[in-house]
């Protein structure tokens, strides 16, 4: 099931690539192919890259078009996302790149609420100026550092999984196990195999050494891209939530003391405090009036 | 349910708006509050807009500084808003903002990944050079925008619960009740009942003219304010989650061809064509050696 949902995910992520080149660069569907055949050849080498590149040079025997450009934007899927993004909910794990996954099907599928939307609110953004070679190194490293948010995602809801359950599950055997036969082959298996044999406590794949350098070296590009896919107009839900998944984590000191006062203003569900230990409650009401 | 749900969202915009305004424009908490006192005169006028006012200019007793400074940015849930996620997930209802709210809790309480991200990935981005009455302006106007579309989820996921369930649930009546005597209430319930008596089978709130309009004219400002918050490092995944929704549903051609494209690929699932209708299946790979 989680291999599935980290599916969802990946694909969606190279979904995004795809759209980017096509909408943000206007680029041809045979020059995209080109990209992710390169592609193919990096980091990024998987069965899932490998088979958009054959997609993208595949030609509409009727029309002599490239057939994916005819293929309808509604997307299918048999519940495994839905269930795995279910499942990080229930255990209380963050992996909201696996469930913009599955969002972003539901959404392509609403066809009523869409053809309205795009007739009450016309394109946005305007002509976007970048040197485009370095505009395609910039996605492929938001796509990069995204696919390895999404899997870090997945593989702590393993964890978790494993210790709610007490399936003891050795993390670096299943990735090794993933590495042939499935959807999500790629080499990129083997380092994450390597990581958790490394270090079999390991709480988040971001903290192995080869995925911090490889998130460190693309989060400017990262950021670049998210920003410019932002003022365009172009929706890149994978893309954007994997940046505030890792921008959350980072961030020594996040919004939350504000969500805790207010719970503990409405529903007195009391506090904890930075400077001193134990739980508190305030009267709000009449301490604000204090002044 | 649903109500808390969307009480999730909307307490985790407001903490991003403070966030950012603490953050990002480096305010001190006081004229934070002065702000939050001077937005609930206006549209965002709620309870929950007026505790925030309220919270943000309490002093501590022991310290003599502001409380909320003091509190732990963990925060707790009692899993009213997971349940929303999980239901709109198992309905097929996109409601990305409900379910970061949620994610956005669950990321706070992981305090021993934080603490090691924190010390790993030190602070990104720059100064932020800013007009900053500008600014707090464009955050008001995504915080508005982003609260329309959670509250479009909200919505739809009501409508589809009430079909799928039988309910005959009358939305306008929902929203008149939630006015008095719960977290939410606000002025802005009273527009969400008139769209819907205006029109009972509206399909997303976002096309009602009240709302329409205001996102339009909110639309640039809340794109300045994702991709500035995206390049200085500053996580706001419901401000960008709500945007990647709108954008998503107002995009005429997404990225799911490619999704499509995929499943067919490798699981034979098919798909629909944009220039007939009918459900095809490709052979891919016999297909893409035909050059």
């Amino acid at each position: 099931m989680v291999h599935n949902g980290i599916e969802y995910a990946d694909m969606q992520l190279i979904a995004e690539a795809y759209f980017l080149m096509k909408n943000a660069l206007g680029f041809s569907t045979e020059r995209i192919q080109s990209v992710f055949s390169e592609w193919n050849q990096g980091e990024l080498n998987s069965y899932l890259i490998e088979i958009t590149a054959n997609i993208l040079g595949t030609i509409d025997p009727h029309t002599g078009e490239p057939l994916l450009e005819l293929i309808g934007d509604r997307a299918g899927q048999k519940g495994t996302g839905k269930w795995t993004s279910q499942e990080a909910l229930e255990l209380g794990v963050a992996a909201p790149t696996i469930a913009e996954g599955v969002f972003a099907r539901i959404l392509s599928g609403a066809r009523e609420q869409r053809d309205l939307a795009a007739r009450l609110f016309p394109a946005a953004g305007g002509e976007l100026v970048v040197d485009a070679s370095e505009f395609v190194e910039a996605i492929r490293q938001a796509l990069f550092a995204s696919k390895i948010c999404a899997y870090a995602q997945g593989f702590e809801l393993l964890q978790h999984a494993s210790d709610h359950y007490e399936w003891n599950l050795n993390l670096s055997e299943i990735s090794k196990s993933w590495r042939a036969g499935c959807i999500i082959r790629a080499q990129f298996l083997e380092r994450i195999s390597g990581a958790y044999e490394e270090n079999p406590s390991l709480i988040n794949l971001l903290f192995d050494p080869y995925f911090q350098e490889a998130i460190e070296s693309s989060s400017t590009n990262w950021r670049w891209v998210v920003s410019t896919a932002t003022e365009q107009g172009l929706p890149v839900p994978g893309f954007s939530s994997a940046l505030a998944y890792f921008d959350g984590i980072r961030h020594p000191f996040l919004w939350t003391n504000l969500v805790q006062a207010q719970r503990d203003y409405f529903g007195a569900h009391t506090y904890e405090r930075r400077d001193r230990p134990g739980v508190f409650h305030t009267d709000w009401q009449e301490q604000s009036l204090k002044k």
